[in-house]
């Protein structure tokens, strides 16, 4: 996850500077594999498609296996969803008692984290006032619990988990499930 | 009731321990019957299945009918809604003269009470502000009026009324209704 | 309209004495054909069955009538939109060169004076507040524009208007329209 | 429900002259209540309003209990839903152990009784075909299990029973929820 | 309405040519206002902007004055809707007594009539067999009582008509409301 | 899977004594823990709970994990869902490749499967005819693909893949996830 | 676009006499092509018909043509949706690498302003406050990105970006759109 | 467009061995891209990404422009829709003076090309009968007019027409669009 925490860093100085709408997207400027898709590479001149780099779905069910684990040593009861950078949904595991509300809760968050590339709790700052925030934009949810899954510096899926008494305890335990990929991202 | 009063002490301190974000379902755990989910009792190793409490039909059915008698009493006019842990819609009455809301406004206090475990006035603290709060996640609603039906220290069922002037009257009236099958919840 | 105004001053109090969610629906209370429906009269005991006052359909017409002859005197483009007691959808009428969102947001202020038996305008208060409010119902909208339409002392539909560059305008074009049936609702 | 019987008699013989996607919704010529809704009656000339007659909650609650008791004396879980003629919802109550298709396939055949005057038995033939029908329109279901309200001849709410392995079933059960109301409805 | 009925004797030679899904659209071929809108005329060259023709609001009301006027008459209860060429809902009226299917009913006759330039009795006949037809597009409704409103040769709404025992007195009533404009809409 | 075969030989019995439009419920009323539920077991009266029997988390990604690696091996991509008997979503996971319909095609699936308590391929037959069948019923899927999870011969939940190029693949594919539970459902 | 900076001066104060609530649409009021469609040209009395500009398709692909190009110069992954002034959906375009939010903020921001008249970075203040606000109103969004394309004084259709780090830079690559079809909207 | 004629030819093969219900996805089996996406490639063990191929934004755009320039050729008004494997909306664009369904029949037809990997055109047998098929799955429809987009065997893009009088010439129009992207899709 350090790459991200870099990222978010160049991406507040940047927020810093737009006026308090600002969409945190800019993290996807410095990607790899997504970046500056409008310029197709040379040698493979008008070609009309291009590489996507995609969670695996193995990758995806033991991130899920991590999140259920970890709850459950925090004796908490949530659900967990994965999300592609397409907003594809990919991944829906809901733990044994966790509320009605959790699995909408936890996929609105792995939407946001994928969409604006941070963790939902670092975005939360620019989804507060009362005037028009990002959290006006349908499908979003500006609660912590969502992380983003990043390769190659850019955001391509999202971890949302839901359900415990607080956004602190269900980002902990979001993050407990994406280093089940730490190091296989590259 | 009293079990619950107790429950919600204990988790407004847990609340008064998380940040403004924090989602008041700390009561599940020190459930009983639906504690610990993630570790299958001895003997019963491996089991794919668990046992879980609900609400009867009938006893759904006597809530309605006191709340709706309550309501009579107090001149409202009012429709109640009971939904189960799961989030499935166990029932709705609409009484006579209850406005076009008051279906959709019940249903989703009995969510939001049986979600978060606690009467949905209790919940308006941690609803409030202009950043994002869990009023934020979809199919809930805040205003009081909506109570949780607790069986062995947990929210088996919520039940919503909506329709009276004032939330603290439809709270009043949800609570006649629960009356009607007091002691025989355990 | 000088009984809504007579209704609604008793309802302020009332609202004035319970908490900032309150619901401003005590005007049904004071209502003749639509009171106490718990309660059948006597001499038609246990009837299944009761009486409900509705606007004719000839009445909503000339009420749209009213309003887009009001609006193109005024050099407005709205749509206006008629809601029964039961949240039916009587009426819609968008006039020439009324925005793609009149219909929607007509249709919502109607919805919302019949629900709560006042014009929108004075029930924006109720809807106030950055915890949870009214406003968090779904189908309602406290903007101003929708006025009841009353009958022995309780709403039975609601007339929304949408598209004037003022609330203040929506809703004085749509007491233009209540006019039209003005002495016809006793 | 002999007054029903009758009325579908006479809508079969107009169906029987009307092309196979007739609406069978001639019942609704001979009511008293509600007929000739466009010549207002003399002596109330230009009045905006008219009398609709409505099942009340109580009544409606009846009819559930009722349903509920034959269906644990048939040993079948069945949800059971009313609609009134507004096609507003107006009860709901899942049995125990009933599926989960149960409850919006109860609702569906008690607004397709209301909104046609017939059980929806009798109207599968006009929902047949490969080419358009009835069945395409919204909200409607034509299996067996739905009947409608009637009083003075015209039909007033539906009520529709889902769950029991065939419609013969769940359209006996609703019979038997129609009879706890039966000599109510004058 | 002669127009339309020259149009689709031409149209039903082009349906006659194709497959069984053909979409019978090909009455907008002929029409002047909205035709061959590729190729802008000489002297406007690169214009970016083009005239469409669109039914008034006072006319779409006097369409659904004479619409419920012919069901009065016809001792009908009827919805009717309007829609444009564009999909926008015009007008909708519920008349007395109508059922609660009507409205959508109306309104998707309406869209099916305008979408295809044809009566929708016209077009059951592409809307038959059991594979794949018109009928699965989502908004369609093939029953009779929907027509197209025409002008320079092609549709520019649609009136759509719901209520009545059958599809053939659904459209004679539509029919009605379409004489309130006849010779108002070149 | 054994206690699932011969309740559905019974099942088939009670089918074919009923019209075409039978649900295929009957199995319910063979089970244990969930029959007679409007009866409460003597010295326990008038207790408003019940006890149901649901699948424990770490059951279903068992079966989604035997789902995935079964269709690795026949070379498929699928996504697999599991939904419970309240209709709650319980687990989506969509393998890698797997069409953007899978997911929605496997929760139906699954939904059918525990409303009716048998795979879909044997519903089949149940949702075939030109009239109305239990197709219409809103949330289902009769291709073949679901399976019912049995626990004392009841339906607890639904198990649904999507993706294979035949419905038997599916099928084939879904028993291999409920292998994977076999023994553990007591 | 200097039409509408006029336009929008005047609006401003208008809005400036309004309460807090006002809608900006104004602007309608001075149009040519549209305004006071309910007064028809002498010598075409009683028409029912009336002639309304809109966008060609063509010109739509020219600005979502130059808003990809601007935004791959600023290196930014966008989406753009134009819909017209019947809140029709004209274009969509979503830009590689483009996030899973970003056509529905583009298409909602297209709506606003075209609903209102205005860019919506202009609109936010009245967007602004803890009460009812425009922003309640179904299907807008406030965020900067949308700007309204205007033809003889009145909103013709809306041009929605979303996607940047920030709304400024979104309303600019919009800005950026609307060139490519300047001087050619007489 | 060889290539896929020669996975359609393969896949009929396939289907004609499966029931009436068989999904024709046999296409994706022979993909280099996508293909076995459960084993990855040695030397990159325990990865958890994967690449996808996905059509460029500009190459969507390219389609478009050549889809609604054959269309004014045939002097037809249709609109088009492309749809990613992940079923991801890339690109709307409606032609002038294309009726109100044709965008939700593009976007359906595409959806349902990428989603089975042949041309809807030859999906419709699959599509018949009288019992549950293909069809009844949410978001397709089996009209012609969709078409895929193939890349190293495999579908990653549906492209869909709709608004001809014909599927067939629907179709016809897509695959000139296709042309646009001819021998750029290695």
């Amino acid at each position: 996850m350090q790459k991200i925490q870099k990222m978010s860093a160049r991406t507040r100085t940047v927020a810093g500077m737009t006026a308090g709408l600002a969409l945190v997207g800019g993290v996807v400027g410095v990607s790899a594999a997504q970046a500056a898709p409008a310029a197709p590479a040379a040698g493979k001149a008008a070609s009309a498609v291009r590489q996507v780099t995609v969670l695996r779905t193995d990758a995806a069910m033991r991130i899920a296996d991590a999140v259920q684990k970890e709850a459950a040593k925090q004796n908490q009861r949530v659900a967990v969803a994965i999300v592609d950078r397409s907003g594809d949904l990919r991944l829906v595991v809901k733990g044994d008692g966790a509320g009605p509300q959790t699995v909408e809760s936890a996929r609105r968050k792995a939407f946001t984290a994928v969409a604006f590339g941070q963790p939902t709790s670092r975005l939360a700052g620019n989804a507060t006032g009362n005037g028009p925030t990002v959290k006006d934009i349908p499908g979003t949810l500006f609660l912590a619990g969502g992380v983003p899954v990043a390769s190659g510096g850019a955001p391509i899926a999202g971890v949302g988990v839901g359900g415990a008494p607080s956004g602190a305890i269900d980002e902990a335990i979001a993050q407990a499930g994406l280093k089940a990929v730490q190091g296989q991202l590259g």
